[in-house]
């Protein structure tokens, strides 16, 4: 046991980036990190678990929003430092924004044009911290 | 002009993490780094152009494989530290191994697995390098 956690290249920080996919739509949700504990309680409990780098802690997703992640398949690439979840998002939103994906802003024509709508606004979503 | 480069949140080391997804599939195809300068080649030319890290250069995806990557579709996350590429994957290869995608291991009860055949060796993509 354990193998498959050596088979990630850990940053110098002990860190690994992960790209979340919504498993049905394929849309790209966020973008996060994982430490060994965050992928190893990911695996275990099947909810997406990360690493906040801003509040240097362990992080499970939607704690708080009760947007949580149930993860359908996790991926490893080529070289070992990025992993790929397939997630069922609850809540249809997975950005702190309210919206359903953290990419909601498009190139064109030299600006980011903002192309989501806010399913929720975040005062609703984080009422605990107006 | 410069602005909407401006509101990308650089690293230290000048640099945006990039996800890459298949314009029709949807599929998740590799992760990348990009600087300025590729960032307003690839807006430019409609090619994908990356910072390799590890060589330390710019570097037109297909420059040598000839799998080239249109882009379709450019979009920034909310905290600005990575874009997503939407493309059309020339050779439907774009894993250095061969490949579709470079996430082609899938975690199966503590070990990585893989799914994916190689499309084509390596060694044919790479023949300079024999």
């Amino acid at each position: 046991m354990g193998g498959w956690l050596d088979q990630v290249a850990w940053s110098a920080e002990g860190l690994v980036s992960a790209v979340v996919q919504d498993a049905v739509t394929r849309r790209v949700l966020m973008c996060a990190w994982m430490n060994r504990e965050a992928i190893s309680l990911t695996v275990k409990s099947g909810e997406a678990h990360y690493w906040s780098r801003s509040r240097q802690r362990l992080w499970r997703k939607g704690e708080e929003s009760g947007h949580v992640q149930r993860v359908k398949e996790l991926r490893l690439d080529c070289d070992g430092d990025v992993v790929l979840l397939s997630v069922e998002q609850r809540g249809g939103i997975a950005c702190h924004t309210g919206r359903e994906s953290c990419f909601f802003r498009r190139y064109e024509n030299g600006r980011w044009v903002v192309t989501d709508p806010v399913v929720k606004p975040a005062d609703e979503i984080y009422p605990k911290r107006r």
